[in-house]
């Protein structure tokens, strides 16, 4: 885009190395053509949001209106990455956190060039990777979205890993909905986005005042959305989000801000430009059908210019980052028979990981001290990061930060509060992420603290997620290699600790491999097989020599004979 | 307490059918001797906790005296209840969200006269319901707590209930820790209670400024707490939660407030009164050990009167409520073949189900049109309560307002999200909850929408929940009475549907049962047994017809042979 390349030549928006503290300085409102281009650019997003949507019969082009003008100045003016590569390590990351809202971003990414507009029109076709929710099937897509008020947590990861870990000039843009600001977990990330000072963080909340059902709770009271943006420690602006040029100031604004996050409040209509629809109650997920003509020519007669737009240019410095055979900087040692707990192991295996990789990084809900997490904070505090007693963000963090290949990351808190982070989890698997986790405090074992902090579904919960790898070490030993091999394993990792110490069973040499389990006692004449893991194995094996005395009473206690 | 019992008189605290508009003007501080009976209560709950978990050699006893002032001040001068029905319809509820301060809890229910003192050193052993965290084996427990950060939205479903549905003068309150306060569904709670003018509630938030592992992210930054409660549309106080004189005067204040919920950010200090431990860190979660003479030595000291408290009196004033053998209005009315969603007939069912019973009622989280919670709405508007896109809160005000049987709840949602509230859900079955919970757009069948939208985890999850009853109905028929299975099976049921239309199968006459399942298909000569539901079963049906033509075949798919 020419006009925009001028701009960028300015030096409004390129310097990624220069001091930003002056670019607010060098702030030049864009020229009318400039203006004008971006304004055609979001019709066009439109009209390509509505084509799909009706050519598919289903969809969500009403939330993509609201949305056209913000994607459009975010993709065309102020965002930095290249076609060539949509997930290059240095680009800027966009997260669409209202994932409904799919088409306006494949409209999006197509308009910039990445590849044909007319593939839109396979949008939600089983044989289309244009899915109705974005995945990472797309090459453009880092993470999974459609269940809603995750994006920002994820964001927060991102922007976390660029500013601290990779030490790069790339941004975070993350879109949010209205609606889904209803969702506690915007809050957290709200909350550990300013904690944490991400001044490369921006979010944008899309108020198009109506939901799914109904109007949201708050409609268009922008005030109330800034003092609870503002509360949260966020530099906020309430802008209209049809207006292309308030939105290019605030953007720059932004971007020069230090300290805090950003967050943009735009107030916009949805379904904007549709005659008949815009603003209207009950068009939520509703393709156009017999309006898709008049919507149409409706806002194609608003568009002045051709399509002109593209990226702008990033720059290549986030560094090369190796996470392949990352293997502890010790082996394990204990004496057969030690009494350790899996959990204080967990941390061991973490801190020897952290201590061979500066990109093995943990997260933990405030609870270090009993998860063991600790351990690699005390070896390597810059590779810890603490998320306080919000287990959702948590998780989302840890995905935002494992995007991208970027860092192994580990997640901790006690398994049972796991649950708390479910739906993050079962989107993590969507999102190819190789996250990995760890519970502790599983089963009864835990004692006196009751019910609620004992880990009683966890391992239905993470059995029910594809793909993912579950760890129940036994031993000391098993547990420091299961943190190994879920550093080496894709896909997202479960490793279940207990509370009490029990013994070491294995000697420090032994090999274990992911989806094998071991059979630590045997005869020639056994007749059942018990499976048990870290306390129910000892157990399980106490009795084992009195069974050998008597196998016939063995066998009657199965109701095998 | 003869003091409290002579400002009751004097109208400041009783009145519960007065106008509380005029309570403030009533207000009246109270005299040194009330006041120096609440500290010295305050101390005594500070002592019963340091012995109770000094004698369970585990429990918090940190939390417990930040929190001393604030429950003494709550259960002798402000709440009304009775002990000879601690769970009594008209009494004001107390919800402890942040659970593992339980000791102090149990002792203010001691102290007040429910049970001897020397009861509370049976803490956390085996054979006594006095849990580590608090439960409903307790007949002065509403819920479950212990998981951080669900108390008040159940906080929230009570005051609802109270206000709208049993129109009673029982005020709820809700003790939050400062750390829980990270937990978003907090703040989902705070955006819903302030919605719904919930002006019979009170959240009181126990800011000790130290968590678990290390100090809270805000630690005592009382006037960020402030601007986030206030943006959240709060009536928001921040006091000294050491000074008794000051949460009498802002708790009777709250009680006079219209139209919105109260908060009260009370400044304290964890362990406060156990000299070298109050304000430090590394306390959390740890008797008093050796130190524990020491500590009831110095806090004894500080005691002036003897025990003199108990409950002000309350008001007799909740309608009685029966909730026993609720029908369905009208039998389901389908013809044989006949292509309904059970999503569709769910909506029926409720709506029915509504019609009999004026406290059935249904929460949904902004997809009432999808999950047809709309047509309870749309048959007893009064009957159904929009949550917006908040599941968490959703299923904790679903579980309020179903304690004490004043409502049969019904909460949905799309099932994919219900694992949003998975902890919520695992705590209901702790407090032995009868909550009612539905999931719709269940499995692959959803279609376009893809699989964040897609419930594939959701029998998992509720199965492996203690108590819980599945229902997945089959077609129309079996899900409308499913739906009244579920208001008259006591625990969690879960009720899940489909999107797509199938065909009804059952006569509208037919019987069903929880735990049992219907033979659709059978013959002599069967080898094998298909298990289906709803879109499964009528794929499972459709070959039948070829199979029973070669059952050799049929058996050779099975490996029978």
């Amino acid at each position: 885009m020419s006009s925009n390349k001028r701009q960028k030549t300015d030096g409004a928006n390129s310097a990624a190395d220069k001091d930003i503290t002056s670019a607010m300085a060098d702030y030049r409102k864009p020229d009318a053509k400039t203006l004008q281009t971006l304004k055609d650019a979001a019709n066009r997003l439109r009209i390509d949001s509505i084509k799909a949507t009706s050519a598919s019969k289903s969809g969500h082009p009403t939330s993509c209106c609201s949305a056209a003008d913000i994607i459009s100045v975010l993709f065309y003016n102020t965002m930095r990455y290249t076609l060539s590569e949509p997930r290059h390590p240095s680009s800027d990351r966009f997260v669409l956190s209202k994932g409904h809202a799919a088409p306006v971003l494949y409209a999006a990414w197509a308009q910039a060039g990445l590849f044909p507009r007319e593939d839109l029109l396979n949008l939600r076709k089983i044989d289309s990777d244009l899915e109705g929710h974005p995945t990472p099937r797309l090459n453009f897509i880092d993470v999974g979205t459609g269940s809603l008020g995750q994006g920002l947590s994820v964001a927060c990861g991102m922007a976390y890993t660029g500013k601290y870990w990779d030490k790069a000039s790339y941004r975070v843009y993350c879109m949010l909905g209205d609606g889904e600001s209803a969702e506690g977990s915007v809050w957290e990330a709200m909350a550990w986005g300013s904690h944490y000072n991400l001044d490369n963080l921006v979010a944008i909340f899309d108020v198009n005042r109506l939901g799914q059902s109904e109007p949201t709770a708050l409609q268009h009271e922008m005030d109330t959305y800034r003092k609870r943006a503002e509360a949260f420690g966020w530099n906020t602006y309430v802008v209209d989000g049809h207006d292309v040029e308030a939105l290019c100031k605030v953007l720059h604004e932004a971007s020069s801000v230090k300290g805090k996050p950003s967050c943009i409040i735009a107030k916009t209509y949805k379904g904007k430009g549709i005659p008949g629809v815009e603003d209207e109650e009950n068009f939520h997920g509703k393709p156009m059908g017999d309006k898709t003509d008049g919507a149409i020519k409706a806002i194609e007669g608003l568009i002045v210019g051709e399509n002109n737009v593209g990226p702008q240019p990033m720059t290549d410095d986030a560094p090369k980052v190796d996470l392949s055979n990352i293997k502890m900087t010790q082996p394990p040692s204990y004496s057969l028979g030690d009494k350790v707990a899996t959990r204080a192991a967990y941390g061991t295996g973490l801190a020897k990981l952290g201590q061979a990789s500066d990109r093995v990084v943990a997260f933990d809900a405030d609870v270090k001290n009993s998860t063991f997490s600790e351990k690699l904070k005390k070896a390597k505090p810059e590779q810890f990061v603490e998320c306080f007693i919000a287990e959702q963000n948590m998780v989302g963090v840890g995905i935002g930060a494992a995007t991208r290949d970027r860092a192994v990351v580990f997640c901790s808190t006690f398994a049972c509060f796991l649950s708390r982070a479910y739906d993050q989890i079962r989107m993590a698997a969507i999102s190819q992420s190789n996250v990995n986790l760890s519970g502790s405090h599983v089963g009864v074992s835990i004692g006196e603290d009751g019910p609620s902090q004992m880990a009683l579904e966890d391992l239905a919960m993470f059995r029910a997620i594809p793909g993912a790898t579950v760890f129940y070490p036994s031993d000391a030993v098993s547990c420091e290699r299961a943190c190994e091999l879920a550093a080496n394993t894709k896909g997202i990792c479960y490793i279940r600790t207990s509370r009490p110490a029990t013994p070491v069973i294995y000697g420090s040499d032994e090999v274990f491999e992911a989806g094998k389990a071991k059979v630590v006692r045997k005869s020639d004449s056994d007749q059942v097989t018990i499976v048990g893991a870290a306390v129910t194995l000892v157990e399980a094996t106490k009795p084992a020599g009195e069974l050998e005395k008597d196998a016939n009473q063995c066998a009657r206690f199965f109701n095998l004979k």
